[in-house]
């Protein structure tokens, strides 16, 4: 067994000490259908919390092994309420939720070199943080918010921050029905490095996209930069890297936030070089984004059971939900790298053979929008496709009479586009713009329980698909130096 | 009287023939509350269409003159039908929705030759389009779709793409609340040009920002180019400019959709320079975001009787709901060119003898969450705020209770924080982020009922104030020059 199994998947969870503060907790574990009789509370003030017993301190709980302590008191207090259960009961890991520690003064970082003393002291218990919100696991059913989704997917997180680790499963599983393997929120990084996590996830079978933000590296553990460098590279699988403190003005705030050592660009840059992981822009969006295009991709050929063929090339082909925004469309991909073949010629003839247009375009981006729903619609953009692009994206908004016969036509035509680009391993995806209205509501989700890929915009469908075809393009590179 | 007054506000329309494809005239013009009895429909099929009465030919319409025309006709009957009307009623104008013209072949460019011919011939007639959808002026009580608002707004917009007009129209009054003074889809311009409108515009009282979507100059009018430059020159109000065709495959693009003839990026660059235009990007989601900050920035100095003050600086203070945001929040402003003065030394001290902070962090971005219901949270961003910054950036989120009393101290603290900022003539933005919820969407109707503004992310904040900033900047310049 991996050593840090027990850390995503705890026969026990011990709270120390529970509070209302922190009762999200207890909902998340509740929510995720964790064993309720293996989740102990201590409390000296409470007999009960939340419908579960209060036990008054740590000799009462009755297993000799904690495979999970959730550590919540005070800083005053952390060094001894930790030192007193450590040498009471066997702890495999403990999750320090306390903040106020190295991020925040002198003091902070007193308490931090002695909680590494003392974990180094009590060898066989790992810890995560301090300064961080801990686990999502539903592999373990294990989650700190009680808004996490308890399926399973595929996505893999480490990150140095709650709030946006939080914000990554709460706004990525609402707006795209993102899933995760793990999450884990993981602080300060006094003991447990995000290198380990990464080489364990890099290695579990779960897990198909990795997401890290990252804000340096723990004053305490110096040479974990080598270290997440070397496992960076042997990286098999994407990794999204978001970095905070991205500006010099950005790092002062990382020193608030989580203390850490602030790292150079230029390292970075020859990090990003030499190694097959995508760096992502600050923005929480953007990396949500992205990773509902690598992990829908991904899981694909997972259920097909074949190799993964990632996009060398970049031709787009767009298909207009109606006229004027081709332009913008057009100029936004170019501006963005990608490229727009074009049919002209003997090749446009070809096509108006298929279907003489009157008005409208046949050129690319294709403009017939009164077509949609007929059968010829997928004739003559397969013909126009066949093995010519590597992305179609297809406009679409959304449809007041969603029963009727044109929607289904037009339904039915989007599924059998979609399978026809996906046999020749190529990209779909589906632009339907946001805005608060039922029927665009209902359209989105009814193309998401269908795993479309949907975005609400134009460049969202455009940087996502070139991260993937950055990542094919350094696995190609990648090979070619391996042969 | 202008002499385009009754095109925006016409006393008697003729649809010219009505058909099942353009029934959305009709439901427009009854949503906006136009008086129906001057609506009159002509149609040789039928003898009621939507419960209007049609009439045989233009002959049996009971008016001489005849305000605004609607014409949609096959292309090859355009002409015939045009000198046919105009030879038995005077029209003041006509809007000429006929698509297929220049855009599509020789046969168009040569239809589009005629139409001018005879429109210099019939000098009293005015026209616009062909290949347009036409008016929205909700002071007329005409609008092409029935989905556009019936209130009035202080937005103008020009665009050469009914697409992309209906698109800014729809999305921005459900994303935003935005409201609209006159909205012309004005086509490939075979008669009146984009300078003509945007002069009206310029006087026009009730309008204070005005947006156009531009492809180009029409082959037959090709002294508008140096025409549109002396407009834009002396515009006195805000003009967002959204280019169509900033690349060479945009401009390919743009000759199959209104056939303009392209032009140059250097001569744009320089247009830029030498007037005060605001250049926006390819995107209908920016252009949409920008609109929101200038219209609702200008309408509240409109709403005191006060000379706009412009923003010349772009100094930053970011109020965090929660702490790993702030870095990204502070990196992205950061690149974007903001600046984000910090609070350390004595400057901290001071803040901290208000409140002081055990956790979180009062330097900028500021992260106390579990303080923004009570009364100190705003003593101290007050005290901080006082006269130090241009743009002040609250984060949020939804709330599952917003009866309680918690929900009530937050929001009124977010009103007196508004009324505080603004009271320094400075710029007070929410950012609420995007997902689907019922809570999220209740909250965000709240904040723009109560004229907040408010943006789902920081950047689309950023990006919509540096605009503004932009804006004050080119103006300061403008009025040196003149002195």
């Amino acid at each position: 067994m991996h050593s840090l199994e027990r850390l995503f998947k705890p026969k026990n969870v011990v709270i120390f000490k529970v509070s209302r503060g922190i009762s999200f907790f207890i909902e998340g574990f509740r929510r995720q259908g964790f064993d309720i009789g293996k989740l102990y509370l201590i409390s000296k003030r409470e007999k009960e919390f939340f419908g579960l017993k209060c036990y008054n301190s740590i000799d009462e709980i009755p297993e000799d092994i904690i495979d999970l302590l959730i550590l919540s008191v005070r800083r005053e207090l952390l060094i001894q309420s930790l030192e007193d259960i450590l040498s009471k009961k066997k702890v495999n890991f403990v999750h320090i939720f306390t903040a106020g520690t190295g991020e925040f003064d002198d003091l902070g970082i007193e308490i931090e070199r002695k909680l590494k003393e003392l974990l180094d002291k009590f060898k066989h218990t790992r810890g995560i943080g301090p300064n961080c919100m801990g686990l999502y696991s539903p592999r373990g059913k294990t989650a700190y918010y009680s808004s996490f989704p308890v399926e399973r997917g595929n996505i893999g997180l480490i990150f140095q921050s709650g709030d946006l680790h939080s914000k990554m499963i709460k706004f990525g599983s609402r707006r795209y029905n993102l899933r995760f393997s793990i999450g884990i929120s993981i602080g300060n990084c006094i003991d447990i490095q995000i290198s380990e996590i990464l080489e364990y996830l890099n290695k579990d079978f779960e897990t198909d996209v990795i997401s890290i933000y990252f804000e340096g590296i723990s004053p305490f553990h110096r040479n974990e930069g080598k270290k997440l460098f070397n496992v960076l590279k042997k990286m098999k699988k994407p990794v999204l890297f978001m970095r905070g403190g991205r500006t010099i003005r950005g790092q002062i705030a990382v020193l608030t936030h989580t203390g850490a050592i602030a790292t150079r660009n230029d390292i970075w840059g020859a990090i990003y070089k030499q190694t097959p992981i995508i760096e992502v822009p600050p923005s929480i969006d953007e990396l949500i984004d992205y990773n509902f295009l690598f992990s829908s991709y991904i899981s694909r050929y997972r259920e097909l059971k074949k190799n993964i063929v990632y996009p060398t090339n970049k031709r787009a082909l767009v298909i207009l939900w109606s006229g004027g925004f081709g332009i913008l469309a057009t100029d936004t991909l170019i501006e963005l790298g990608l490229e727009l073949p074009y049919f002209e010629g003997d090749a446009l003839e070809k096509l108006k053979e298929i279907y003489p247009i009157r008005v409208g375009s046949l050129s690319n981006p294709f403009d017939l929008p009164w077509l949609t729903h007929q059968k010829i619609f997928v004739e003559v953009c397969k013909s126009a496709i066949n093995g010519k692009f590597d992305l179609i994206i297809v406009e679409t908004d959304a449809w007041k009479d969603m029963e009727g016969e044109r929607f289904k036509g037009y339904y039915n035509n989007l599924l059998e586009l979609r399978e026809y680009v996906e046999s020749l391993n190529k990209i779909f995806i589906i632009i339907l713009h946001q805005y608060p209205s039922e029927s665009q509501a209902k359209f989105n989700q009814l193309l998401l329980s269908d795993k479309f890929i949907v975005y609400p915009t134009i460049e969202a469908a455009a940087k996502s698909f070139l991260k993937l075809y950055e990542f094919g393009k350094k696995l190609t590179r990648i090979n070619q130096e391996d042969n």
